[in-house]
């Protein structure tokens, strides 16, 4: 791998190039940060175990007909995927109040929410990643209307096969990022990834506040017991898959 | 007027009762915050100048149809009213790029917006007055579809008509603030007031970008010469209604 030049290394991931112009190497990293990296750290086996994850649940969503930029996994923390355009959105689908949509508008944390809420939200750290209104999003020509609405059906869908199968393992899936990208042939593909890292996910058997969380709150936090919430993710995703 | 006990105190004006239910007294002050109220001082005379102008702006508005609070000024810096139901809306109307949306999405501040961007903030001290999506404003029941389409509809109509008129006083309206309200029967008003405090304006001769400054951004940015900026700004328009 280090005699690669990488594409790029966001956060949590490396981008390879392969031999293929078409498919990129996914490196998963054990590194975590939170609050727009001023919180760094490790989980560890977070790599292996969120490309894990991943690849679960992007085989799961292709099943069902959602395009993804997944490909396969030829390491444990390795991922092939489709090269795409990303959007510069972070798009966030809502099924549960928690995190900044409480801070930013006082809705208590925990409060179901009427319909699953799809908001975007300007991918740029040093603005701090901020919420969009349509409008702005159309003012920064980050997508066209066209596109803004496939890409909010598509997330939408995704939240419903989601949803159904983190309840089958006994998790709720309060919300979640999704990032979304362009091919070769133009054709929007769920990109990224979708993991605890990603995801607000709380055990349904758990009515304690701090005890059900199951992902990165955990480490944004200071929760502890990082590790093992991640394990008991990955255990209870593989054996519902 | 001390006699008589205030209905509520905002940051720049108290509402008192009158005799009639349906009408209220404003009493604009020369108190100015910024910045949420963090920074806090007076503008000598702001009181009256801003009633001044409000007034001669609603009294425009009106004479184009555009329904507003407005009912007469009493004294210099008192002015009469509709009561109405206020939407805990700030309904921001941008022309050019300034203030938080430059902040926000990392447009330069200047620039000319391809058409008139209409924001809406929750008008919450607590929170920050944060920026609501469509979604989250229906999500917290602050207005209907249809309620935002006329507010929506009318805060275009205003903007077209103040811009139109502040161009003839050779100010460029780069944004503003608006509040709106339902009176007794339900009728959508226009309501608080439009003064340097809540609009950006631009001398439209003057291109050094700190001395055109003609409103309340004088006082936020520490820029001098705010009671001369306001005196210039009632100047021009009572030279122009």
């Amino acid at each position: 791998m280090s005699e690669v030049e990488k594409i790029y290394e966001g956060k949590a991931k490396i981008l390879y190039p392969t031999e293929d112009p078409e498919i990129l190497l996914t490196y998963y990293k054990d590194d975590a940060t939170a609050f727009n990296a001023q919180k760094r750290g490790q989980i560890q086996g977070k790599g292996e175990i969120n490309c894990t994850v991943a690849a679960a649940l992007f085989q799961l969503l292709e099943s069902v007909g959602i395009a993804t930029h997944y490909i396969d996994r030829p390491a444990p923390n390795q991922m092939r995927v489709r090269a795409v355009k990303i959007f510069p959105l972070e798009v966030v689908v809502r099924n549960i109040a928690a995190g900044s949509l409480c801070r930013q508008t006082g809705l208590p944390e925990g409060k179901i929410l009427p319909q699953p809420l799809v908001e975007f939200y300007l991918k740029n750290d040093e603005l701090g990643d901020p919420l969009l209104s349509s409008d702005r999003l159309f003012l920064l020509e980050l997508a066209t209307k066209e596109q803004l609405t496939q890409i909010q059906e598509m997330a939408l869908k995704v939240n419903d096969h989601l949803r159904e199968f983190f309840w089958r393992c006994d998790i709720i899936l309060v919300d979640f990022k999704l990032e979304f990208g362009l091919d070769s042939s133009s054709r929007l593909l769920l990109a990224d990834e979708i993991s605890p890292d990603t995801c607000r996910l709380w055990d349904s058997q758990e009515t304690d506040p701090l005890a059900r969380v199951l992902d990165k709150d955990r480490f944004r936090r200071d929760l502890g017991a990082v590790e093992s919430a991640y394990q008991e993710v990955l255990q209870r995703v593989l054996a519902q898959i």
